[in-house]
């Protein structure tokens, strides 16, 4: 066995508890002990009321033990310091695996029998409890959204820490403890999240107390922080800016002092910490206290199997006991190890708690599992929204004026800003400015806790924007503010949030699953505003040209993703707007963030995002059937569509084209497959059955098959877009790069249509001259042909 | 303007350098500032003949200024120490976006006119030098594949110091020098790289050297690590594992002093650890030196701009001189800033860097720009690969027998590792033995350089198998390998390698460009394994379910990237075999861990791979023309296809199926599309052109229908595959949550083959009656019913 390294630093007070509250605290663990073993493997014989018989075990063992004790050891002194301080805290398990710990005490506090009444405080229910964890029909493994107290899952390690500060934002008098694995903390995730402390402010944000639990062993390997000399594992928590607690050992009544004692300093801390901060004003950025927890992993269970070592290894990590069904050994080791939790001073005779454990948690909602911030849409507060419209800019006549959409953008945000002091927050990679949303810095700050110089701007300790260069640590810390019940946006370069591919696929998830639950609330949407897009990174080329985000969005559940490509400034206040309000989805706006022709005045925008999509009648020479319809969606394939369609209508007027613009991506699916479906009644009615379409897209071509792919016209569409092609460059060089410019859709329309008069063939022609005479010119002067890049729709 | 801190732990020798080195090193340094400043802003008039006019300048000024002179300033200085020592050194630049830098410098050395020939060493060639920069068909504003001595773009910022570590794994005698900028140093995946330090082994691998250069902002906002307190700065880096050594000033002669002697203190300590772990072995983990670099951001450029401080401030991150076209105050001070370089010290009137400072630069291939190293394809050896049939399963008869597919793979790989013991490493995030490739633990280790306790297993200083909790580690230092020249491949559960999609994309536009590039040697592939799948995962639910890196991977350029699901055992060693012997690719194989029906011999296994796809006639019933086509990709809808088979050949023996596998999913493609693509006579006559085809698909179904988007049967196929319904359950209720299971594959057929007697609708309902027992039963059991689990061909 490793046991844990002896160390110098704990903060060591061997009476913190009395002999009395120690025994109570350690019988409470042992409940929780006993019903995480009890999950992982009965089937039936609950309290072990007769012999452990086959029958009563699980065919299949699918659990992880090693975390469950620490995880467990952990929760019980926090409901300690929760009664004694009426603390409000919520528990973030880093070791989501842990989920029969989490189970089990959400159970022994009640709540999840109060959520899931199926589930009683009787023998009947801790029956069902065991027998429906990871079990067919039952609840899955880990912390999961099914685990009452919970918001987050654990599953993909490395956001624990993150999804704590989110929660703690804006929360001044929450605790959000937060159990670090040490296999975790590898990750690079973890290892930034870290520095999430330069961004709390003690005077309006609550607090979050990282407890490292080095069990020294991740699946098979152990872990660098547990091996690496205590000195150095120091030197990094303080370089970190934390004052690391350290309790170590393996003999459970040692070290349940040193925990409450180690709780008790941590919670003095922040509270001084606290106190300091909101009588005075922030001073300096203070250092807040941790807590590194060194005990064995897998902790009680079983300490030799099969002649190997297992408790204090990684050999505890899942099931330590594989063979209890077929192998009577494995059995009577796993009944004993059952009894040495002494069931029977736990649970009376009818399997409930006995009364002296059941007074040991707190109540109400101060018990972890039924925090209300750990179930954010309970506390959820609607957005004090501004009216978009105010923030219109004008627009006398389509396609001849130019704004910078997301500079529009700012000035609304601004202003949610200012009405939303406590429950709106704005993240950015370091780039809410150059996104151009530099409006909300009329108004308020940057987050900044550590030193600033005189010619520094806009840095505050309560700013209202958050700018890391992590999309990591501006997502995770989105996640945890929304889960938790507030409201924001997060705004990104669109090719790096790649960074975050997998977090958003995992806060989908626990979307779609929460959605199923009915104690679970509504809770506002992660928005993501996705600019500085792959058609113009003039500054930056192929590293930063990237619009393949959307397409793992249209992967995941319809009911939670939606994907808008407002074509202008005034469609963009539209749309931002509605993503504020909803609830429940993920939200992707891609807008460019570069001068761009307006479209569409504030009361056609409001209209056209409503609908999602819709023709341009102005933009059309069609008034019925058309001939060939050209379609966009995105900011740049529309200026292409239309400055096409504009040469159309001057060459070819004979030529009936209808233009149409989408916004909403959702709405070519069918009604069948997307709540934002069109019926194949409505989207005949917009691109035919059997008509040419050129569609030109924002990103991958693909996704645009892939959605009208059970339409009849589908056989007709063709579409331009990304196709991978691109490097620093000028705008109209890397349109023309993928086939996307003017020209190139003016030559797709001539290809598509039949019967067309001898003069498109010859169109044809000078857009292939068109084409290369724009390629000249912009490698002869390293900027776009004027009469390309100031086209408007009346100019020409 | 922010001046750096000063501190107190510098290693100062202010006369490391003689007046004259420190004049000509000086020298040096302007050259590379000149030729920087040039490239970002002039068009023409390099040597500054006469004076500079708006006509002289780009119209669109793209590129970074910031981070530049420092880039400049730490390359001439590694110039001195290569010369003094001969140092074999590459040149990581993570600051990537301060590419004139490091372009200025291979010109100066000479390797870019030797690159390309174009670009020669006088004033023309200067002329071409800056005018190709950031502009329309010239190179990128990064530094990337087309800067020689680059093997790291740093576009997106996080990889360099992990890259750095790959290259430096089994190079004895390289040292990577890798700049860190403070911005990339907030990221998560460099937060966590420092860490690397605990698996560099100073017997057999070379040397890191960090260099964090703190020029204290991002684009617009100061960093963390700059402004937190030096002490705190200190024992991060410490607690990191690192000997930090400081310089810090904004006066270059006493900086360069300082660096000077900064790189000597470095060096010596690198030369002292090798030696010492070399002649006595490893014995503890050596604290590597680290140098941090405090110098103003933009130094030496415009202090002041439009009365605004610029230099030392973030406002010098881009162009500190926005208006130099029309504006003629700026051009002007654009003027006074380039002649403050003193080019007529540098370049004689030919435009020829002066013989004094062209003799200062290593020569030949220890120029840092023309270090084979960078351009890994120079020093590619070859695998030594075992003969993988030698380590094939008997099969004697189709799906009869099982077996781990992954764990036969294992043998392989550990005599690939034995055979390479300098050039081969496998990685995987904690899960080697988990996803079940043990079999390499009988001939070598995990690599470990930390403490160790007696019952730690298969871990050593020296082993072949890099394990830790970050799959960007995994994927980094990976990347790094390959770039210099090894061979690898990253184990992977298939969900969690979304966490590295977005260096994927870095690296698949890496290889894209570089194919472009003659100059730049193929390299070996990425390859991926990913195990652990969507389709299996038991113990751990819906977190752990995702098979989307597939259509990531999809969107890449075709000519990159390769998708391999091979069916069984024997079909991974092939495809593994081919996947290593491969160049330039980045090869996905997604194989099952768990115990699964083998269904080709070896033989045919080679054939069937080779192919890519192809009809498995003993699970056809039909000869010729059939009456639909089940085809299946990936080892479960393998499974599910050949057990729908088995029912239909009983239930419905005259219905005519043809069963075709599908190994390299490429091959659906038309030809034209891919370079495995088949031509459509070839696609044709596998899936027909109107019959209907069932396929059973491993990953996200839209995939399918985007690859056979273009064939004459595309209308007819029917695609099963995840549909994003997970959780902890059985294997075959997995199956059945998403319709892919064997019993709705048959009613799928049934749905869609015209004309079949009515015992077929009898059958449908038998059908959907077995889906409900198999629920039930796993819903009562825990387990799937014996009679599902345990099916074989002939089993029936």
């Amino acid at each position: 066995m490793n046991r844990p390294q002896s160390v110098g630093h704990t903060a060591l007070d061997p009476v913190t508890m009395s002999e009395d509250q120690l025994r109570l605290i350690d019988s409470y663990w042992r409940a929780a002990n006993y019903l995480s073993v009890g999950q992982i493997y009965l089937l039936d014989n609950p309290l072990l009321a007769e012999p452990l018989e086959a029958e009563h075990v699980k065919p299949r063992l699918l659990g992880h033990w090693g975390t469950t004790p620490g995880l467990n050891l952990i929760y019980a002194h926090l409901n300690r310091v929760i009664r004694d301080r009426d603390a409000d805290v919520i528990y973030v398990t880093g070791p989501g695996h842990g989920g029969p710990g989490l189970v089990a005490n959400a159970y022994l506090e009640g709540t999840y029998s109060e959520v899931y009444p199926g589930i009683g405080q009787d023998a009947e229910g801790l029956r069902k409890l065991f027998r429906q964890f990871s079990f067919p029909g039952g609840i899955p493994s880990h912390v999961a959204a099914q685990t009452p107290g919970s918001i987050h899952e654990g599953g993909e390690l490395g956001y624990s820490l993150v999804h704590a500060f989110g929660a703690a934002f804006d929360n001044p008098n929450l605790v959000v403890a937060c159990v670090i694995g040490d296999g975790e903390a590898e990750t690079g995730p973890l290892a930034a999240s870290w520095h999430s402390n330069k961004f709390l402010n003690p005077a309006i944000d609550g607090a979050v107390l990282p407890i490292l639990h080095l069990n020294g062993y991740k699946i098979a390997n152990p872990t660098v922080l547990e091996r690496i000399p205590s000195p150095e594992l120091e030197a990094l928590l303080r370089g970190y800016g934390y004052r690391p607690i350290t309790v170590s050992g393996d003999e459970p009544k040692i070290v349940h002092q040193q925990l409450a004692a180690a709780f008790d300093d941590a919670f003095d801390a922040i509270s001084a910490i606290q106190k300091a901060a909101r009588n005075g004003g922030v001073a300096d950025r203070p250092v807040w206290p941790m807590i590194v927890l060194r005990t064995p992993k897998g902790w009680t269970g079983p300490k030799v199997v099969d002649g190997k070592p297992v408790e204090g290894t990684w050999r505890a990590h899942q099931v330590p006991l594989a063979e209890t069904r077929d192998n009577p050994e494995h059995r009577a080791q796993l009944e004993s190890w059952l009894h040495s939790y002494r069931p029977a001073e736990l649970f009376d005779e009818h399997g409930a708690l006995r009364p002296e454990l059941r007074a040991l948690p707190p109540t109400g909602a101060r018990r972890m599992s039924a925090n209300p911030h750990a179930n954010g849409g309970q506390l959820l507060r609607e957005l004090d929204l501004p009216d978009f419209a105010d923030y219109a800019v004008p627009v006398d006549q389509p396609a001849a004026t130019m704004h910078e959409a997301t500079r529009v953008l700012g000035a609304f945000l601004r202003d949610v800003i200012v009405r939303n002091p406590d429950r709106f927050r704005l993240m950015g990679p370091d780039e809410t400015a150059s996104n151009r949303l530099g409006a909300v810095f009329e108004s308020t700050d940057k987050v900044w806790l550590s030193r600033t110089t005189p010619d520094d701007e806009n840095l505050a300790p309560d700013g209202r924007v958050m700018e890391v260069l992590s999309e990591h640590l501006c997502q995770g810390w989105l996640e945890g503010y929304l889960l938790t019940g507030r409201h924001g946006l997060f705004n990104c370069y669109e090719a790096f949030v790649h960074i975050v591919d997998s977090m958003f696929n995992q806060h989908a998830k626990w979307l779609s699953t929460s959605r199923e639950l009915s104690w679970r609330q509504p809770i506002a949407s992660l928005n993501y505003l996705l600019s500085s897009h792959v058609w113009r990174q003039d500054h930056n080329g192929a590293s930063h040209q990237d619009p393949g985000f959307i397409d793992l969005v249209a992967n995941k559940r319809p009911e939670i993703v939606r994907v808008y490509l407002p074509p202008d400034a005034n469609s963009l206040l539209s749309v931002t707007d509605h993503c504020l309000r909803s609830r429940n989805y993920v939200n992707v706006i891609v807008a460019g963030k570069q001068p761009a022709l307006s479209y569409l005045p504030m009361d056609d925008a409001i209209l056209h995002c409503t609908r999602g999509l819709g023709i341009w009648q102005w933009a059309s020479t069609a008034t019925a059937e058309p001939d060939v319809v050209m379609a966009c969606a995105g900011d740049i394939p529309t200026l292409e569509t239309l400055a096409a369609a504009d040469i159309l209508r001057r060459e070819l007027p004979e030529l009936r084209v209808r233009l149409v613009n989408v916004v909403d991506l959702m709405r070519l699916l069918p009604d069948s497959e997307h709540p934002h479906g069109l019926t194949d009644h409505e989207f005949d009615a917009l691109f035919t059955t059997d008509k040419p379409v050129i569609f030109a897209y924002h990103g991958y071509p693909w996704l645009i098959h892939r959605l009208t792919y059970r339409r009849d016209v589908h056989h007709y569409i063709h579409v331009r877009g990304f196709k991978e092609r691109g490097t620093t460059t000028t705008p109209f060089d890397m349109v023309m790069l993928n086939d996307l410019d003017r020209f190139h859709l003016v030559m797709d329309v001539i290809d598509r249509v039949d019967g067309l008069a001898e003069r498109a063939a010859m169109l044809r022609q000078r857009m292939v001259d068109s084409r290369l005479a724009a390629r000249r010119y912009t490698r002869e002067h390293g900027e776009d042909d004027p009469a390309i890049s100031d086209w408007t729709w009346s100019s020409t």
